[in-house]
């Protein structure tokens, strides 16, 4: 309805004035809590609706002029481009792009050293061989899914974004001092991983990484056609030394994951209970489970040795029936699993049922005591439409779940959930409201910590079809920006996007403060300033060349418009390591480094050292040049590289 | 001033609303030719702007509400991110990225034997072995810039974008039916292309690329450090078959490049007149170039055979003196060169000088019959301000200029500035308008046309400072959208940008008209569709493994949510091709496939077959599944590769 309001050309201005009042009346009922706010909700809310009616005041505010900042940031997963995005909220604008699997032109990630080293040292033995047989290093490509930030005290305390890799089984994470990943390892036991999110209490602490697809442990094609000798991992990584704490052995295919605001529990959709390797065979069921991880008992496992050492990690059996876990019985392939900020309330989404289920995390308690069964965690079971995927929160009681199938986001209240459970004549459902098209995740503004501030929803759709102009048979998908902080949701943004949002975090601007400028003491390029310590090389004074038998150390700083060599000489077959040191301390003066004709680039931030090493297999003068625009003088920042041939 | 305005919390409407009269009166003076704009200038202006101070009407639209689509399609390069963006205006949201010289995780490009074709076939052969020799098919980065649309009769036909890569001398051809690169070549004889445009008329034709930087030809070892023995090239590529057509080997360093709207002539600025190869030396000089290029003389020569050939195409020796050439000169260093839509002027951008210098295209027919002197072609030469870069026009005899330096856009009119070269006492600056910060390209809608409309201009600047969120070390850039409508210039959107949005052309969105879906006899799978008939599989339906040796082509269906294959065996060892045929005929429904720790992606568009080859080294069970999101059951959508140990 709203929409067809913009549609109808009415002025996002207006619309927002014209939904005002929520704000008000929402802030009222919030202190009234949950219950309060659901008499504003749907059918039921007549006389509420007839009072909001009243003077509006201005909701939020959806633009951002010319020179002025967002006040969230958002990060974006970028499902199967590999990157991380950075995007300013409520402008929806992309603030940054921050490579971490895939291979990036720009800023040479994938080709220094120094990306390089993060990208290869956490790979498994068996992979680092694999792809040593291909020529590579590393793998080009990756599938990003989950950005979360890491917690204190179950609210983002802006050190670090973690994301995980569907396609090849690895997680990373991203500085939030200097956006750019630190740290990737790869996953042992586990094939693929789908489902990440970390421990909100009292820290992060752990990463907890869904093991998706039941595979044989070892995988070395000893078993191949046997389902029944394949295996689901669940991993917890600890998120400061980023090595793997422990795994749990468990049944069916695990998807999305979540954990509470007590530090006791995580607990991950699982799909596939009937371990079938077909879709037929993997909808066969009525039933699936939510899987309850119990941290306590979990970690006096490992401590007392229960669990099997399986590729180099301790491995807990936590398969139906073991003291580590509960399977909670729900609808045939639940999918998101959400904590709200209540501390209380867990809701797993249907998607193949119009459901979505609602736990209660203070009665895991006595589920683990066996004093209750399994469905008695269960305290509310709403049906909401088709193809329920996430939920989102607004902190003031209200669940924003995504329909998939009928394309909507449908508003419902926790509370009258729970007494609509208890057989109350109430209906939970405040609103539906049409997205284009198709919604996945969907995020609240600090939505999922105990901060919630029920200002704003992203929807990420999955087609855009008639959204945007025509760009051919591929489309961007639809990332959609509403405005939940009044009683009615209302879009007021359509944001296109290259594969694929995803998933995606809203953090509050004031959670996060990277720096200008790196320092030189940054670990991010040690190796450099180590190596040039032991040529008697000052990186940020010194440009010179270091002979090292067939090995040539290129040492050069960079300050615009010129490099601190002119030119330099290396003969054919030699082993070139080009170090660029950025002097230049002024903010935003990054310098690139290009070799024309020999596929060499980087990006050397200020006051970063950046290094590539290769091969001078091509004889001849090749230029090198600043590849990030620098100065005035920017074209003529450039030098030659002199490859003596061999037989000369 | 506008600005400030914004700053102090103005709304954007009002801003539009309070430079609106301009577009009437504009389109009054448009009529009288820009003498009678002139009298809205600066300082010249009181009466006229006082008249204007009258009702006015609205001004350009800036906002796009949830739902509408944009009027202008911008296609941006990417700079050294290697890639084709495109952009929606007036909303500056990015719609889609084209993968061209980058190697993208999320499509496969640079993966997929369909790109590996377009990415390989056009390298030179000394590029191809210097790759092979580090196991690469091609190279993984590109520094893209100048993105052009193909023209027909001085405007856009919708055809193909035309780019460069300066990083390793590539000119590349995207189709706009598909949004997607169809051909790469890399120019033989250059070192490194900088600028990059295209015959207006009768059509294009050729595509223009400068060789910036002076190298050895051939540029095999035996000269290195002599510059002396560099030689410039400048290349004319056949835009239809993307063979060259011929070359000129010139004085200097290339750098911009433009044609007329007649069809005789191609002109470029040229710096390093001192062929130096240090910054000293380049600058040594007072004056420059611009080198005109006589596209009748040089096709009589390639005809008559007063060439060489070097690298296997024929080299017109174009150098000072030589009747295919002229060179103007101009203050040192200039940058830019840009024709103006009346088919009269062209201007060149001083850089290191304040000025920028108009010529007239009339005076290129005597100047070439030597009855008058090079710097008689040159009809003005206004002092604009510090740093002038490069030139856009809004078809009412009004020009743009970026000023680097000032961080300014200069608004001037062409006939006051001829005027006042004359001696005539006017003033022909109309305007400044501060940019954030540091501006390069700039472009006007439609204005690089003869359809050049005056509505919208965007600053690509190449500082954002404080503009945004800060992200950390590396900024983005800031691409600044300034509404041209009025007699006064208005920034009304700033849109950050990943490195780097150094150029970019505005086409109505009237002149591009996209497929939706592929056709199957697309030639860009033709080579999958050849080999499916040799195997006598009908892509579109049959789902089967040949085997061939130790060659083994698995071909796949993709139906959301499920592959025509559940799995598929090979051996350890096998070389595997995967034909994925996507059968949706549903428009924006993409599927994708990926084989977890195996390195594969790629995108499958509606109606679309990709294909990939990889070599089996890891025995075990490797689940491949839909990495494009295509419908409730997504997740679901996967299967199984069995690959057998070489010992079994």
């Amino acid at each position: 309805m709203a929409q067809d309001d913009i549609k109808a050309g009415v002025s996002r201005r207006q619309l927002l004035g014209s939904t005002a009042s929520v704000a008000a009346v929402a802030g009222v009922t919030s202190a009234a809590g949950g219950a309060a706010v659901a008499t504003l909700g749907g059918t039921l809310a007549t006389p509420a609706d007839a009072q909001t009616k009243a003077a509006r005041p201005v909701g939020n505010k959806a633009e951002v002029h010319p020179g002025e900042l967002d006040e969230y940031y958002v990060f974006f997963s970028s499902g199967q481009t590999g990157e991380l995005r950075i995007v300013g909220l409520p402008s929806m604008r992309e603030l940054m792009r921050v490579p971490v699997f895939n291979r990036c032109s720009a800023t040479g990630w994938g080709q220094t050293n120094e990306s390089l080293k993060i990208l290869t040292e956490g790979l498994l033995p068996q992979s680092r061989e694999f792809l040593a047989k291909q020529g590579l290093a590393t793998y080009l490509n990756g599938d990003l899914h989950h950005p979360h930030m890491s917690f204190t005290d179950g609210s983002y305390d802006g050190r670090y974004v973690f994301v995980n890799d569907k396609a090849n089984t690895r997680v990373a994470r991203i500085r939030c001092d200097v956006m750019k990943c630190d740290k990737i390892i790869q996953l042992p036991n586990q094939h693929t991983v789908h489902g990440l999110r970390l421990q909100k209490y009292p820290r992060t602490g752990y990463v907890f990484a869904n093991g998706e697809d039941r595979a044989p442990i070892p995988n070395d094609g000893l078993v191949l056609d046997e389902p029944k000798k394949y295996r689901s991992i669940f991993t917890a990584i600890d998120g400061d030394t980023m090595k793997i704490a422990w795994q749990v052995m468990v049944d069916g295919n695990l998807d999305n994951v979540d954990a509470d605001y007590q530090g006791k529990y995580a607990f991950a959709t699982c799909y596939n209970s009937e371990e079938g390797v077909t879709l037929a065979e993997m909808m066969a069921k009525e039933q699936d489970w939510v899987v309850i991880f119990n941290l306590k008992r979990i970690e006096e496992a490992v401590k007392k040795g229960d669990f099997k050492e399986m590729g180099g990690v301790p491995v807990i059996d936590g398969r139906r029936g073991s003291p580590y876990t509960r399977y909670v019985p729900v609808s045939n392939s639940p999918h998101g699993i959400n904590t709200a900020p209540d501390g209380i309330h867990v809701v797993a989404n249907g998607k193949l049922s119009p459901t979505v289920t609602v736990f209660d995390v203070r009665l895991f308690d006595q589920l683990f005591d066996d004093k209750i069964k399994p469905r008695d965690v269960v305290v509310a079971e709403p049906e909401l439409g088709l193809g329920p995927l996430h939920t989102a929160y607004d902190g003031r009681g209200n669940a924003y779940t995504t329909l998939f199938i009928d394309s909507q986001v449908c508003k419902w209240n926790i509370d009258l959930a729970r007494r609509a459970f208890k057989g109350e004549k109430v209906n939970p459902i405040i609103q539906k409201l049409d997205v284009h098209y198709q919604p996945g995740h969907n995020h609240t503004s600090m939505g999922q910590t105990k901060e919630a501030d029920g200002k704003w929803l992203i929807s990420l759709n999955k087609f855009s079809k008639d959204r945007y102009l025509n760009v051919g048979p591929l489309k961007p998908e639809n990332d959609q920006l509403i405005d939940i902080s009044g009683d009615r949701m209302v879009i007021v943004h359509d944001g296109p996007s290259f594969a694929e949002p995803h998933d995606a975090t809203i953090v509050h601007r004031s959670k996060v403060n990277p720096r200008h400028v790196w320092k030189r003491d940054d670990p991010f390029f040690a190796d450099a300033v180590k190596q040039a310590a032991a040529d008697g090389v000052k990186l940020t004074q010194d440009s010179k060349v270091i002979r090292d038998g067939n090995k040539v150390r290129v040492y050069m700083t960079s300050s615009a418009p010129a490099f601190g060599l002119e030119s330099f000489r290396v003969r054919q077959g030699d082993e070139v390591t080009v170090y660029i040191t950025n002097i230049d301390d002024v903010e935003d003066l990054t310098h690139g480094f290009a070799i024309i004709n020999y596929g060499v680039n980087m990006e050397v931030a200020p006051q970063a050292t950046a290094s590539v090493t290769f091969t001078a297999h091509q004889p001849g003068v090749y230029w090198y040049y600043c590849s990030w625009f620098c100065h005035a003088m920017h074209m003529e920042m450039k030098g030659r590289m002199f490859v003596e041939p061999a037989s000369a």
